[in-house]
């Protein structure tokens, strides 16, 4: 690498997705272009909130320069109280300014800003990441009033009007489909990115017909596997099939009758636009990485009175 | 301990339930009295097929004799294909005894017979051990018709008629709680025992009338445990009452207008109990373990020809 492209690296401010499980760093520089991408603290899932400053300092050592690099962070910081009273209560703009507070750094040559989350009294909800992204859609998308569905670990349905968070709801779907993957006794090798259709969408529109019979399908699952020669590729698809099934059932007051759009990583948007497409209901697919940075850059700029 | 005291401790018969998830045995001496009982292998969840014989002989160490001693064993034991091939397909009386097979044995002092288990081709189903609690249960209660609930792990709804399993359904209800107790990121101090019987209730009937809003109900219970002060003892009972509400919900075909007993551990047949009665649905309930070595002495004085 030569000197000129050394100094051209040198960070102007640094996005920070703070353990969600992992924690990573986009980096910017002056002209706002990406110039490099860490996962933090080498991707381990149980950073605290101490890790941060060191974290960041390491992954971005080649990009420090004279001045002090603005760090924009979201996620669990700090005290769990002092994070709740940070939050902003629905309804609200995804990002609550007012409630972000500064990280205690000890080197100059960082200042991180926390971005706080947001809360839902009744009933009780939390949304601790998923505000940027609404944010860089409503920014792309400034005239969107609908749902946006944000699958994931624990996925949300976030309904949106005149740029604000109505109310929103969160569904364990992605947590459950890891336990209970992990927890099948079934050991055929598998590519993960193995996929059967027929197996997934039957299992879903037999789950939202009947949700009640969850549980007892979840051990017929092990069962078929046993006795009727059910694969791991068809009972993946399945298993996933009867939570989106059970999610899209619950958060049918949410989608039915509105404008929806599905914000997250592509396969697993994929999934959720093929589920609600086979129930009539279209929607608008965006990159959910593209429009946390989109969130992030907001945020930036208004930190930095660049707006 | 007097020599005359060691005499009388020499097993004429060993019942091993194996592997649910800790595996067992109850030590009988000659006039069938229990003389001893332990957990096999320091309780380790994960013994094959090939520990059986050294985790027995080390457990009845102490009470073996000139004669070779009769072991009867419920489990998975051996290939599961072997396991499958040996079981009894309902409908079918609870031990298939024309499916038992003698397991590999090297110390002359002991023989195994192993107990086939049970299983049901549509929709596929398969029991390993209830159906000891259920010869039991049918012995003490021959004219029973009707529905034995055995909670548990895995809790088994099973449909007795004239002395035979006509069907079966399996819910993972306790593994779910398990898995999601693990999960749940709470560490308030909380005895284990603690309960509260209205948070039980009402997760229940809540769940029971929208079973569809499960996974999102389990959400709200961290989001009430950050939000609103949720302690431990609620979100446990709430956790289990949601569980046990989708089970009766799906199960319902089996216990409406039914006949009800609960053979299982006495404070999860409580539960399961108290749950049936907020239904109007009166229930007898048996001790699982009596009912199980119950089931294990028929057996052994079937393979014994002591019947």
């Amino acid at each position: 690498m030569t000197g000129q492209t050394m100094n051209s690296s040198i960070a102007k401010w640094v996005a920070v997705e703070w353990g969600a499980p992992i924690s990573r760093a986009w980096i910017f520089g002056h002209a706002n272009q990406l110039i490099d991408y860490k996962i933090l603290g080498d991707g381990k899932a149980s950073l605290s909130s101490r890790d941060l400053e060191p974290t960041v300092l390491e992954a971005i050592s080649s990009h420090l320069g004279d001045r002090p690099i603005s760090v924009v962070c979201s996620g669990m910081i700090g005290g769990q109280h002092d994070q709740l009273k940070a939050s902003c209560t629905t309804p609200c703009e995804p990002i609550g300014f007012d409630g972000a507070y500064d990280a205690t750094t000890s080197d100059p040559r960082i200042t991180i800003r926390v971005l706080p989350g947001v809360i839902q009294t009744s009933p009780a909800d939390i949304m601790h990441g998923e505000e940027l992204k609404i944010a860089g859609f409503i920014f792309e998308n400034p005239k969107f009033d609908g749902i946006i569905c944000l699958p994931g670990r624990h996925t949300k349905w976030v309904h949106i009007s005149a740029g604000e968070i109505v109310s929103f709801r969160t569904f364990l779907t992605g947590e459950l489909f890891a336990l209970l993957s992990e927890q099948s006794k079934s050991h055929q090798s598998a590519k993960e990115e193995s996929w059967d259709d027929i197996a997934f969408e039957d299992a879903m529109s037999d789950t939202m017909s009947s949700p009640q019979n969850l549980t007892f399908k979840l051990f017929g699952l092990r069962a078929d596997s046993m006795l009727n020669g059910l694969t791991t590729i068809e009972a993946r698809s399945k298993l996933f099939g009867m939570l989106i099934g059970l999610e899209l059932s619950g958060a049918k007051p949410f989608w039915l009758g509105q404008q929806i759009a599905i914000v997250g990583e592509p396969g697993l948007s994929r999934l959720y636009e093929s589920a609600l497409a086979s129930l009539h209901v279209p929607a608008q697919v965006e990159n959910g990485e593209r429009m946390m940075l989109s969130g992030f850059k907001i945020a930036h700029d208004k930190i930095s009175g660049d707006d």
